[in-house]
C-alpha cells in the first residue's frame, strides 16, 4: 500500500495507494474542518490547486450536522463532492482543545459541546463509529493530546492509556469494516504517537504502537506550544522508531520551513490550518517569503501576489485588487488568498518531491528553509 | 446601437451594442458594489452564470480604493478581470442613502464619507470624472434620488435640478471622452428619470431628458419604499414617454415578479442586490418559488437547491450540504447560494427573452409572476 520510490538521507519520496486514489508523499493535506475549506473554497476548487488529500474534523462534524446526517447524505465524499482521499482526525485533539468541562476516564472522555453545551461522551469506539459514518479514507485513532509542558508522570500514564485506546480503535475499526452498511469498508487506520516532549516516552510509545501493524503512523502533540527546536529534536529521536514501510504523518504542522525540516527528518504527510487561516488574515506565502497583502505599498501594484506562482489567483488578479478587497472587507479577498496559499503549500510539496527524486533535497532545504520564513514587505 | 428584434405589447426583445460587447435585453446586471460580487464570487465566475453586465458603484469605489487608484490599475475591467460591459451608477443614490451630513446645493452635494467621515463634494462633473477614471462601459448621470414619500414642491424643484445636472453631465462626459488619457473614450451616458411618485413630474422630466438624446434612459427613485402598485403605475405612465429606440433601465429592481411586470411595461435592463443579498441570508430563488435553505427539512436532503436548475451549485451540491454550511457559518454557503441566485436571475432574463421571441410572454407572465413569489417551504 505504501512504497518508497526514492530516499535522500531520512527524506522519503513515496507512493501511498488508498481506496480513493494514490497519494504522492511528501504530501500536505488541505484542511476542511466542517467539510469545507474556510474562505469559500469548495472541494471542486481543490482539483485546481494540486490538493491530494482533504482533511475533515470528526469532532466538528459529529456536533454539526451530526455524523449520522453525513452518513444519510452518503458520507463525506458525496457530501463535500471531493472524490480523492479524505483523512478524518479522531476528534481527540478538539475534545482537548475546544470542548469544555471535560473528564478523562479509562473508557473515554466526557465533555460539553463548544457549540451548544450539550454533554457528550467520546471514547475509542465512538470515534471509530463516527469516522466510519463519515466514510473517510483514513481514520485517525482516538488519543489524548497531552498539553506542553506536561508532568512526566501524567504524560507517561496518558500515553499508556492512548495505547490501550488504540487497541480498542483497531478492534472497533475491524468490526465496522465488516458491516454491510459501512460506507467505506476499506477504511484505513493510523495510530498516533504521543509522549509530550519526553524522548523516552515518545520512543517507547512509538515502539508499542508499531507492534499493532496499522496502516500508518502519526506524531501528535507537537506544535502545541513547545519551541521549534524541541519539535525537531523529538522528530530526530522518534521517527527512526516508526515503521519504515508505513506512511508517517506529523499532525498540525506547520510553516513551510517546519515542513521542509520535518521531511528532512523522515515525515511523509502534513496538515495545518496555517495556509488558509493566514490567508484570511491577508498573510500570503510566496517563493520570496511571507507577504502582507494589505500593505499600503501594494495599493497600485498590478503584479500578482507572487510573480513565480501560476495559481488561479496569481494568473488573474493583481496585488492592488486583492489589497482593495481586504480593505473593503470583501469575502472574495479571503477566497483568492486561501486559493493562493493552499496552491503554494501543495506546490511546495511538489517541489520537495522533485528535489528528493533528483537527489537535491539537501540543497533545496538549505535554500528554502530560511528563505520562505523571510518577510518580504517589512 | 440599440435595436429591437421583437416586441410583444410593450415588452421588448432588443440588442444593445456597447464598446465591451453586445447586451441582449431584457437583461439583469449583476451587482459588484466595491468591484466584487458579495459572497466571494469573482468576475471570472460571472462567465459561468450567464452574466451579461457587471454593475459597480461609483460612490464606494471613489471612497475606497479611490477612482484614481483604479485608474492607475487600468480601470475596472482590468481591476476586476471582467471583460464584458460594466455599468457604473453615478454615486447619487449612495450619497443620498449612505453618506452623512449631506448638503445639497446647485453645484452638487457636500457629504461625509460613511467609511471614515471625510468631507467630500460630488457634483455632475465629479461624478463623470470618477466614472471616466473607472472606465466603465456605461456611466449614469448624477441625480438626486428623492425619498418616497416626498412633498410635491420638493420633488418638482429637485427634478428640475436633476435636469440641469444632466446637461452638465453630458457636457463633461463629452469633454472627458475627448481626452487622450481617458481609459474608455467611447463611454456611454444614461440619463435618470426622477419625480417621486408624481406622474406629471415623472412625465415632464422624462420628456425633458429625452430631448438630450442620451445613450439610454433609466427610471430611478422607485422601489425606495412606495407600494409595488405605485411603482407599476408610474412605469405605466412614464415608460411610454421614454425614447422608443433607446434602452430603458429600471434601477434597483427587484423581485423576479417585479422584473417580469416591468418587462411587461417596456423596461429593458435591471439591477438589484436582492439575489446576492438574499442568498447570503440563505434565501434562494427557485422555479417553484422562494426557499429558505436553512430550513430543518433540508437536513438530509440530497437533492440540489432547485431540481430544475443547472447552475454550478445545483450541478454539484446538495441541500443537506448547503444547509450545513449555513448553520456552521461557512463562507462557502454564501458563495454557493449567491452563484445559484444570480444564475437564476440571469436565466429568468433568458427565459423572458425566449418568451418574447416566441410571442408567449403574456402566458409566461401569468404563470411565473405569481409563482416565483410563492414560499415553497412554509
Amino acid at each position: 500500500m505504501f512504497q518508497l520510490i526514492k530516499t535522500e538521507g531520512s527524506a522519503r519520496r513515496g507512493e501511498f495507494v488508498t481506496p480513493h486514489g494514490t497519494v504522492q508523499p511528501p504530501a500536505f493535506m488541505n484542511v476542511a474542518t466542517c467539510g469545507a475549506i474556510k474562505g469559500a473554497v469548495s472541494a471542486l476548487d481543490l482539483k485546481n490547486i494540486k490538493c491530494q488529500v482533504q482533511l475533515c474534523n470528526t469532532y466538528h462534524l459529529h456536533l454539526r450536522p451530526g455524523d449520522d446526517k453525513v452518513r444519510q447524505l452518503g458520507g463525506l465524499h458525496r457530501f463535500t463532492r471531493w472524490d480523492g482521499p479524505i483523512l478524518t482526525d479522531s476528534g481527540g485533539f478538539q475534545v482537548f482543545s475546544l470542548a469544555q468541562l471535560r473528564r478523562i476516564k479509562e473508557e473515554g472522555v466526557y465533555f460539553a459541546s463548544h457549540v451548544d453545551g450539550r454533554r457528550i461522551f467520546m471514547g475509542p469506539e465512538e470515534s471509530m463509529q463516527i469516522q466510519s459514518h463519515l466514510g473517510s479514507t483514513i481514520a485517525m485513532a482516538f488519543d489524548e493530546c497531552v498539553e506542553n509542558p506536561a508532568e512526566y508522570s501524567y504524560a507517561a500514564a496518558s500515553t499508556e492509556r492512548t495505547t490501550r485506546w488504540l487497541v480498542r480503535c483497531k478492534d472497533e475499526m475491524a468490526r465496522l469494516n465488516e458491516l454491510p452498511e459501512t460506507i467505506n469498508r476499506k477504511q484505513l487506520l493510523f495510530g498516533i504517537n504521543q509522549g509530550s516532549t519526553y524522548d523516552d516516552l515518545r520512543i517507547k510509545h512509538m515502539k508499542d504502537i508499531s507492534a499493532l501493524d496499522l496502516d500508518g503512523y502519526a506524531v501528535g502533540g507537537l506544535a502545541v506550544g513547545e519551541p521549534t527546536e524541541v519539535m525537531y529534536r523529538v522528530l530526530d529521536n522518534v521517527i527512526p522508531h516508526a515503521p519504515y514501510e508505513k506512511p508517517r504523518y506529523l499532525m498540525g504542522v506547520g510553516t513551510p520551513s517546519n515542513i521542509i525540516e520535518a521531511v528532512w527528518r523522515g515525515v511523509d504527510m502534513f496538515d495545518c490550518v496555517m495556509p488558509s487561516r493566514n490567508a484570511r488574515h491577508s498573510t500570503v506565502f510566496t517563493w520570496s517569503g511571507i507577504m502582507h497583502a494589505k500593505n499600503e505599498r501594494y495599493m497600485t501594484d498590478d503584479k500578482p501576489l507572487d510573480e513565480q506562482c501560476d495559481c488561479p489567483t496569481c494568473r488573474n488578479f493583481s496585488r492592488g485588487y486583492i489589497r482593495h478587497l481586504f480593505k473593503a472587507g470583501e469575502q472574495l479577498a479571503g477566497r483568492l488568498a486561501v486559493t493562493h496559499n493552499l496552491y503554494f503549500y501543495n506546490t511546495l510539496m511538489e517541489k520537495i518531491r522533485e528535489a528528493i527524486e533528483a537527489g537535491e533535497f539537501g540543497a533545496f532545504r538549505e535554500h528554502y528553509s530560511p528563505l520562505l520564513s523571510r518577510l518580504v514587505d517589512k
